[in-house]
């Protein structure tokens, strides 16, 4: 497989496609420069009042769950059968799966309407998996990056969605291949919302309605190039974070295919 | 006319007016950030249950739509009313007018409450034209500088409003007179909350209550000024938005002066 | 009374405590990023419907009025009450104590759960005495450091909470010690959340659980060292918010013991 992540941002930006979020009150603000960055259109809704309308415009959606309650629940349900019923890309981000019954009652529904992507952490995916299969019930404790990728592979058998483990190493899971990225820097897991814009700009890729897989790798791999780029610049935490939107917004696909760390392997397991 | 800008804003340090917003998750802390950097004090609060206590606590107003619901709605409204009741200027940003029904009802109804300003980009204040003017149905798709312009004259016939269309050029339309500021530059689009941030800065400025289209010029042309210095110390927009802070801060009368680029006709046509 | 800041930071990075905030949505993104920087880990969640299993998970819990409404004072209560059950220590941050109804009864309420530790600016400080003494009713208007010290001694009588008073001094108070911390810089008045980030940071170290007075000194001070050495690195408060979390991040004990300036008198009057 010929993954061509420098074309995918031309094609992007070219676009300007526009990505409807239901995120939550933590990383609204990163989330929206990240895609403004990378050169795409952010929308924040989440009244179930404009939900319709809004997921209409979109070429496509996040649903993150981490500041979650019900009301807001039921419009990412309302916002996903939209985005089914319109053919549009819609990425799930389970911040915190396994935390609370509310979260895995929620996840457990919008698992069922079969998310395009999901992109999560090894606990989150782990805690995904068990709420796939019992129903919402317990979270496992055990968190490897082996374990994880196994749930990812028997996530997206269940629920056809493309499942990535974002981590030291990110792997991009499709019915037929794996992805491992080796791009990033562990100075990233001191910002908040790095991961929910990982999801975030896999959403934009999305858009382009080409090829699912390769746009998720897209998505994780600019994310994890852009961190990587900043942190060599940053001094810490804060200036990586400052640095990530003008590296993102400056990202050329010279740099980006000088940088690219990635094995694909398929069919998968 | 003669605009003292400078004047302004040494008499905003001296009041250190308190701006009450109802705004947006996205952009709430950017926009305290600003208020603080200019040298206003805000104040954040959205529960109808204490909006009549806070504004009557307040210098101005801000009314922002960018994530709405039906109860922030609600405190909106009853906001526009408490602040027009107490003659406190109150500024209306309609982010994302025209995406849904929920969006251009609200409008509407705060619109007949007449607000004392008005600041949207072109695309925005066109929508804005066509909800007061059509009952809140329907977008118009056309926006060019050109029929934001006429729209927002339409909008400050109609509602007695002091009009703000920000752009490449920002307009600020009274009754009598249009003002083109031919500050900011182009990276500002990849910032989110920029344009949120300029209404919050009117807000401040109206609260001196001198004369409100006065001080819509001098609220939009220093943000305009200190994000066109901020460009000039950035490397992309996540460095823009820093520096922003810090030349708003920093930003003395005869920087203003210096770098205002303004014309004013009278009266408009 | 001898302070081991310096061993406290140690024990909070090896402890990596999980602080659950219910927090206002201006700070949201700021405070997560601190407790990351200094080596917690953060969770936000506010549904009622997950505030029971959220709270056990934790090692400390925030709660912060600053974007109040009814709904999440509910949680807020629920919350306290769930906390106290667990003794799990907790932190009332009463961001606009005094400025309406809701927040008074609200804090009365909290009051009466008797919050491990309070930390409030002095006029947040006056404000909770009127509130704890006259229960809810009026705000006092004058606001010197002196008498914020006397209304902290008093609430500290009254419901047993280490009270912290930040300002230009900031002072903590136990039942038989009164701390005044001598860090810190003016500009940190600038940036939005500084004040909310000190009670999560505070949060942090009272999850060590070992003396919650020596632990809300730790927890301030280095805060306000962190901020003393941002301001030095900072053009603005842009760059000093930046900085800030460059500086907690990279805060060794070392520097922290040979810039901390504080006085430990005991047993308070």
């Amino acid at each position: 497989m010929d993954i061509n992540i420098s074309s995918h941002l031309r094609a992007l930006r070219t676009a300007v496609p526009l990505v409807h979020n239901i995120t939550n009150f933590v990383v609204m603000n990163n989330t929206a420069n990240a895609l403004l960055a990378v050169g795409a259109s952010p929308v924040m809704a989440h009244a179930i009042e404009e939900i319709d309308q809004v997921v209409s415009l979109a070429g496509a959606l996040v649903i993150n769950i981490g500041t979650l309650s019900p009301d807001w629940a039921r419009s990412m349900l309302r916002a996903a059968d939209r985005a089914n019923e319109l053919q549009i890309p819609w990425v799930l981000d389970p911040v915190g799966a396994g935390i609370s019954t509310l979260r895995n009652d929620t996840l457990f529904q919008l698992l069922n309407r079969n998310p395009t992507v999901i992109r999560g952490n090894a606990s989150e995916i782990l805690a995904m998996h068990q709420v796939g299969t019992a129903g919402g019930k317990g979270v496992d404790s055990t968190e490897t990056s082996d374990q994880a990728l196994h749930a990812a592979k028997d996530l997206n058998q269940r629920y056809g969605s493309t499942v990535c483990v974002s981590g030291k190493i990110d792997y991009v899971v499709s019915d037929t291949h794996t992805a491992a990225i080796h791009n990033g820097h562990q100075l990233m897991q001191k910002v908040t919302g790095l991961g929910c814009t990982a999801s975030a700009l896999i959403a934009a890729f999305t858009a382009l309605k080409t090829d699912v897989f390769q746009e998720t790798i897209s998505g994780m791999a600019i994310t994890s190039i852009a961190g990587e780029q900043a942190a060599r610049l940053a001094e810490g935490p804060g200036t990586l974070q400052l640095h990530f939107y003008d590296c993102l917004y400056k990202l050329d696909p010279q740099t980006v295919h000088r940088h690219l760390k990635i094995e694909i392997n398929g069919p998968a397991s």
